[in-house]
């Protein structure tokens, strides 16, 4: 593939968008040469469409002149996604915009560059939201999210990003627009390319629009706090939350090395606590609410401190643990290799006796928290010197491979991206990395969108 | 395509489930020619395979002389999906049983030929469920399900059988297996192929075993009946409930062409009752379902009669004209063409004046009932002589044209099979079917797979 941008190419680009929209300078370039990984990728140009017009000339350009062409938004993404060699497609400074907002159909239409947290404070007043909430979402874009199929904590009750979208639109890696879905909440009509866009990392399209699933804000919630000495206990009484049909909107976990770095500063838990579960839950009713908290607080047996939130001051002391956890992380090292593995809810306890074994092996701390209500945790491997970087590597291998003998996934919301790519032969066989390769290719035959990503060689 | 299977073929395929599971004779083949559409497909033979090795083994043959191949479940679906020429594999015979209960991750492993009521009456001790329940349930295989994608009364609270199914594994057209997904609730990694095949329709793979995800069954649950004089107004209660994010199990509606039919027989509904509105409601809590019947009965400001059931019967008696709805059509005519089609929900009052008129304009009772809660809505163009089937399907074909143009889609839980597969250059650009056809192509590369279903012209 060709990927250099020559002077025909750059001022060919610029008639499409003007001169102001195409930026080819240091600063830009520097600007957008990296996401949350901290990897770098230096693009040739970086590009600010206006409308979909404009995305469909540039990508027939870029098809035409095999130019690698990668969709970006707020650049937030934890698997270098949106961070490529040829043109970048920024969509965040022109394309921000909730297009309709439909309350009968319960659906927004809006631009992908639009940020997750403006849709919702628009949303807030009619007592809607866009439930899909990484940790990201005062900055990063719901085009972002979709792409990447992003999570968060409220994807035990709600789903990932997927569960969220009625439709969308697309440019194809010919420069052909498709618009796939519609507002209607149950459509079997042809195959599901909503979903396969959904996750595709702009691998399949670029996103031009999009169709958004909202939902009522529940009336009332509060948020629980649970210590315990054993990490089985605590798993056992979240398992036992979901049978019993309690569906949090937020189930979370912190394990004893997140605790004890949080402790040596803040000292917000007991010194006896192995690990800590944080429940929000969220009722239209509040009788609803309180027989649920009941019930919680007769299944939790072995909890050696149970708090419930009686006010907002109180719902944000049980949560601070929790939104401090990443950060907690650098007490044990400089550099982190986080991954967001997901398991069967069954094998997590299982799978953090495997990581200190494998923490032990290499000399690392793994620090592990967040969604044991959808088995999605955030694991942490720390190094206290770069030079340790490839050991740091090789246990993260490890983790992986624990994870797939487990029965469990190397992503449940970062996707995969430059970082996983290279572990996709680990958790598919053959015929289906294959099956995803042609898949790609049918959707972007030159193989010019974001190129390199999932698929190492594609 | 060669089609016609000789005899070598027959003894071929012999050797590999044994005599007794291959079936020419007139009654098998003709037991096998039929769906519930009425229409019929002569196969060759049928084949009753004992596991997936023999399915592997029979679908490369398939392949290798390019012998047409359509996986069955019941035969109970309503588009045309398990009849075909060539081999019909008839999976319900053998591959019937459940493989795995998993009561900690909330899933069953399943064989595809498990029929869907058989599953929920193993599960109901455990307090567990698998929530899609097509009207079919009773006798539907799960595999037949997930590859009509279908749906049923509860998929306003819990979507359509994709949204319920966590993994699976399937032979593609070259005799592969794949198996895709996992006992998690969250998975991102590559792209999302389980979604793919949900609705393929025996298209691009045959199912040859489920990971189906369970939940609890509700504690609490009741019914409402709801009679109104205009239809403006319960559609705009519909909307009120779901936007109040009051989400019931079921939220159906019967119009007056129903009422008046079921009337005639039973005289269940007040005269001056124009349509109906039938909700189920379910909580954990006995107090979030008093509160929320008590929000509904605040809302219903243009009903003409409220009822709420007391007890099991008169749950029974409210729901006995939503049951008996489809059957009534009868009232008005000798032939059905019944389609499933989907809309915006505030669309809705919109297509049923359409469907009056179009009705008037062709002397045909249009009458139409169903899922208002997610906007698909049963039409039955009812034909008092079967010399009118050609202005009928005239008709439909206008019905369509009218559900296109109002935002919706040709199918909310029936899948498009042989019945739509003309219409769909209604619904989707030639770009996009272009993509059916190429993914079509990666999956079964010499299109022996369920020919002709979906797409016509492969």
């Amino acid at each position: 593939m060709t990927s250099s941008l020559n002077k025909t190419h750059l001022n060919a680009l610029k008639t499409i968008v003007g001169e102001e929209n195409l930026c080819v300078d240091f600063p830009h370039l520097s600007a957008y040469s990296f996401d949350s990984t901290r990897l770098e990728r230096i693009p040739e140009c970086v590009i600010f469409p206006r409308n979909e017009e404009e995305i469909i000339e540039i990508v027939r350009y870029a098809n035409l002149h095999r130019i690698p062409i990668t969709p970006r938004g707020a650049g937030s993404g934890m698997s270098g996604g949106s961070i490529n060699s040829g043109i970048i497609l920024a969509l965040q400074k022109h394309l921000n915009q909730i297009i309709e907002f439909d309350e009968d159909n319960l659906c927004v239409i809006a631009q992908p560059g639009l940020i997750n947290q403006h849709l919702n404070h628009f949303l807030k007043p009619y007592g809607l939201f866009f439930a899909p909430d990484p940790a990201s979402s005062a900055f990063s874009t719901i085009g972002g999210n979709i792409a990447e199929n992003a999570g968060g904590m409220s994807a035990v009750k709600y789903g990932v990003s997927k569960d969220n979208i009625l439709a969308m639109r697309a440019v194809l890696g010919n420069g052909e627009v498709i618009s796939i879905g519609h507002k209607t909440y149950k459509d079997v009509a042809g195959y599901d390319l909503l979903g396969l866009m959904c996750g595709s990392e702009g691998t399949l399209g670029i996103i031009t629009e999009l169709t958004l699933k909202l939902r009522a804000i529940p009336k009332y919630s509060t948020s629980l706090l649970l210590c315990f000495e054993k990490i089985d206990e605590l798993a056992r009484l979240s398992n036992e939350i979901l049978k019993r049909g309690i569906v949090p909107y937020a189930m979370e976990f912190l394990d004893s090395l997140i605790i004890q770095a949080l402790n040596h500063r803040y000292q917000i838990y007991p010194p006896q606590a192995s690990c800590v579960l944080i429940i929000k839950l969220t009722s239209n009713t509040q009788a609803g609410l309180l027989e649920e908290i009941e019930e919680i607080k007769q299944l939790a047996l072995g909890c050696i401190l149970f708090q419930q939130a009686q006010n907002q001051e109180e719902e944000e002391k049980i949560w601070f643990g929790r939104k401090n956890a990443s950060q907690a992380n650098s007490f044990y090292g400089v550099k982190k290799l986080n991954e967001d593995i997901t398991l069967p809810r069954s094998q997590i306890v299982n799978f953090l006796h495997h990581t200190q074994e494998i923490g032990k092996k290499y000399g690392f701390c793994i620090p592990c928290f967040g969604h044991i209500g959808d088995g999605n945790i955030h694991t942490n491997v720390m190094l206290k010197d770069l030079k340790d970087l490839d050991k740091g590597y090789e246990a993260v291998r490890e983790l992986f491979e624990i994870v797939i003998s487990l029965g469990g996934t190397l992503s449940g919301e970062h996707g995969i991206g430059l970082t996983k790519a290279s572990f996709m032969p680990l958790a598919f066989s053959s015929s289906h990395l294959e099956l995803f390769k042609q898949i790609k290719k049918v959707f972007d035959p030159n193989a010019i969108l974001n190129p390199h990503k999932m698929l190492k060689e594609v």
